[in-house]
């Protein structure tokens, strides 16, 4: 049977649930997917010799190409097949630093003269550090197309950047044919990181790999969340998935307001390190909540006190904003709960949304923080990470044309 | 030199600045006394075997009266002379369970058929259990009359109950010989619990019966505020003076509105118990800053620091309230900083007012206070305890007709 020609590829964003800040001194967090927000790839095999990279998401109206022929291929020791069974691959600085030129070069045939800006620069680095990495020079075939979109906002710490990285590293490990699509559809499974032949921890490898060439040290933990999905809970670099968890609907609020991130740490270690362990209990009570089989009633009732306890303990630090104040302030007036997400930056607020809450009453409440500038997804939490489709029935008209990606069909690795 | 025939006495009320809350739970509270809030009784001698008590301001509008001959002394096994070296006295339960239909008695004489209700019982109680215990019938005279004047608010944990207790313990042991007037006048002096012949301590230990005979199983903070002044640092039994605090100056706002203790101790130990670590740490920062030697400014900063810590923090014991949040949000548009203080009940605000804090800026903030129905006291933390004074040239009328007792002359123990 030959391969696909056409791959669709789907990766959630990411929410911190519990423990942002705590997360940064060693305490463990819980990050949840977003299971609506999330950036789609659509990958086309070519016979040219051509890699295209569309980013028209990030605000670049031409495809970015370069030929293979140009990859700096000597500067990867050993073509990996990435079944690598050790747990983490070595950075290859030196292939990054080779590619710096070669990524300009991919901007020199667009006939608008737009310059490509710092950000587009580093996704077109991301593309071509994993094509240089997974091409083994075995398949027959030569050259892709990848078109990307994404509903996932860029730079609120909702992890869109771990989205690109894990789409574009299963993308390319099913093109290049390391991996193949997988049987499973519905059911969201438990991960075990340490398994070397799993496909899902190859593609959560080669995606940290990517997050290096943007972030520099990333935590892990926003790649794990695209890949995995459900929840994950982290401290100090070790992950594993939040057992029991299924979804949970939030209303997910982006303030665009920086947020404050001036904490207390240095001058009270005495108050701020038990105040620390307190925000790693609430993690750790979240995941007894999760699995003590209460009422999804009582189950909602909990994780309302569990966001207020964390509201009101990340607040103590120093690290609130008027504007989070505000959409706690509206959302109680429907006895909704409400706490900000995410370490700085975003200023991201999540609200759970319980099912007794009317839609008559979320539209209200999505009405009045519009109307002062937000900017609401209603969202769940938890569900699939890395979704895969045979695309070849797929027209790229139709993935282009379609804004919120309603296709079906989709695979999940196990 | 024969001893006065009438002496005045004052005791100040307190407020807790740190820790409330935390300190049931065996961590370590910080409470300061209330300058400008007191207690003032005036013990007169008198020559007809008359024990005579006058409490307006609990709503008792003639005085309770009672022959020396029908105290119940043979409840106490030995009369103390108040000297022993012991360090907690042993409770009387049975002369205070024979003092019960006593207490009626003294009600007995009013022509209006006015009945005692339970504060006015508690009240005499008090009176009638300390004299019962400090008469040692060596002394010359028989009778004395007690007149009560407060400008503290009753039952809203300003601690009116101490200053009551401390001021009868002062006076009786004044007027029954056990003390005499001292003559240091100005200085705030550290004290030294375990100082058996300290006039304080002995003041201190008779109140905290006194307390006893009002609360059942006081904490011991109350009256040791009362009777040392300044600053007393608090936990599981054991308190210290704050050495080094000076005054405070405050906005003291009762709410009146009753305060939610509901907390969530119950349900989330792994969270609570380190929450409850950092208040600790809050009172420790403060004693820490006290002593520090920064700059006036400095140190109000750290204070408003702490007073933010400590209110978020209380915050996420769930035991907030609105009337609370309504405060700091008045108070905030002046940048002053405002924490609940008081473990509960009273419902009262401490607004910390820097140096910088312009009279105009105060009185609007007083406006918007009470217009919404809270009451207001500019008022110092820390300073003089129980203060005494040689009452004889101070006439009984100007005596109750001071509002805010405004005499000169203040007398403290060593």
């Amino acid at each position: 049977m030959s391969s696909p020609s056409r791959y669709l590829v789907s990766a959630p964003g990411k929410v911190i649930l519990f423990g942002e800040h705590a997360v940064v001194y060693g305490k463990t967090a819980i990050a949840g997917s977003l299971d609506g927000l999330r950036t789609c790839m659509l990958f086309e095999k070519r016979d040219d010799g051509f890699l295209e990279l569309n980013l028209p998401k990030l605000g670049l109206q031409h495809p970015l190409l370069w030929p293979i022929s140009a990859l700096p291929y000597s500067k990867v020791a050993s073509v990996s097949n990435g079944n690598d069974s050790s747990q983490g691959f070595s950075f290859n600085e030196e292939l990054l630093e080779a590619l710096r030129p070669i990524v300009l070069e991919g901007n020199a045939g667009n006939k608008n003269n737009q310059e490509i800006n710092e950000l587009q620069q580093v996704a077109a680095s991301v593309f071509l550090y994993l094509y240089t990495n997974l091409e083994d020079k075995q398949t027959s075939w030569c050259g892709t197309t990848v078109h990307v979109t994404s509903n996932l906002p860029v730079g609120a710490g909702l992890g869109s950047s771990a989205a690109y990285s894990v789409c574009l590293a299963t993308g390319l490990l099913l093109v290049l044919g390391h991996i193949a699509i997988p049987d499973y559809d519905e059911k969201v499974r438990e991960f075990n990181i340490s398994d070397s032949s799993s496909p899902t921890n190859l593609i959560n490898r080669w995606a940290f790999q990517a997050e290096k060439v943007i972030h520099g040290t990333p935590s892990g933990i926003d790649n794990a969340v695209a890949t995995y999905g459900g929840a994950v809970s982290f401290a100090k670099g070790v992950m594993e998935n939040v057992i029991g968890f299924q979804t949970l609907r939030f209303l997910l609020t982006n303030t665009k307001t920086p947020r404050n991130t001036r904490t207390l740490v240095a001058n009270y270690p005495h108050i701020v390190e038990p105040i620390l362990e307190a925000i790693e209990g609430i993690s750790a009570s979240f995941k007894e909540i999760i699995n003590s089989g209460v009422s999804q009633k009582e189950l909602n009732q909990r994780i309302e006190e569990l966001i207020d306890l964390n509201h009101n303990l990340v607040n103590s630090l120093g690290v609130g904003h008027p504007s989070i104040d505000k959409v706690r302030e509206i959302t109680a007036q429907y006895s909704l709960h409400s706490k900000l997400t995410g370490a700085g930056g975003g200023g991201c607020v999540l609200t759970l949304l319980r099912d007794d809450v009317t839609n008559d009453d979320i539209m209200r409440i999505k009405l009045a923080l519009t109307s002062i500038g937000f900017e609401c997804f209603e969202t769940k939490i938890g569900g699939h990470g890395i979704s895969v489709l045979d695309a070849s029935a797929i027209s790229k008209q139709e993935f282009l044309s379609s804004e919120n990606i309603q296709f079906s069909g989709w695979k999940h690795f196990n």
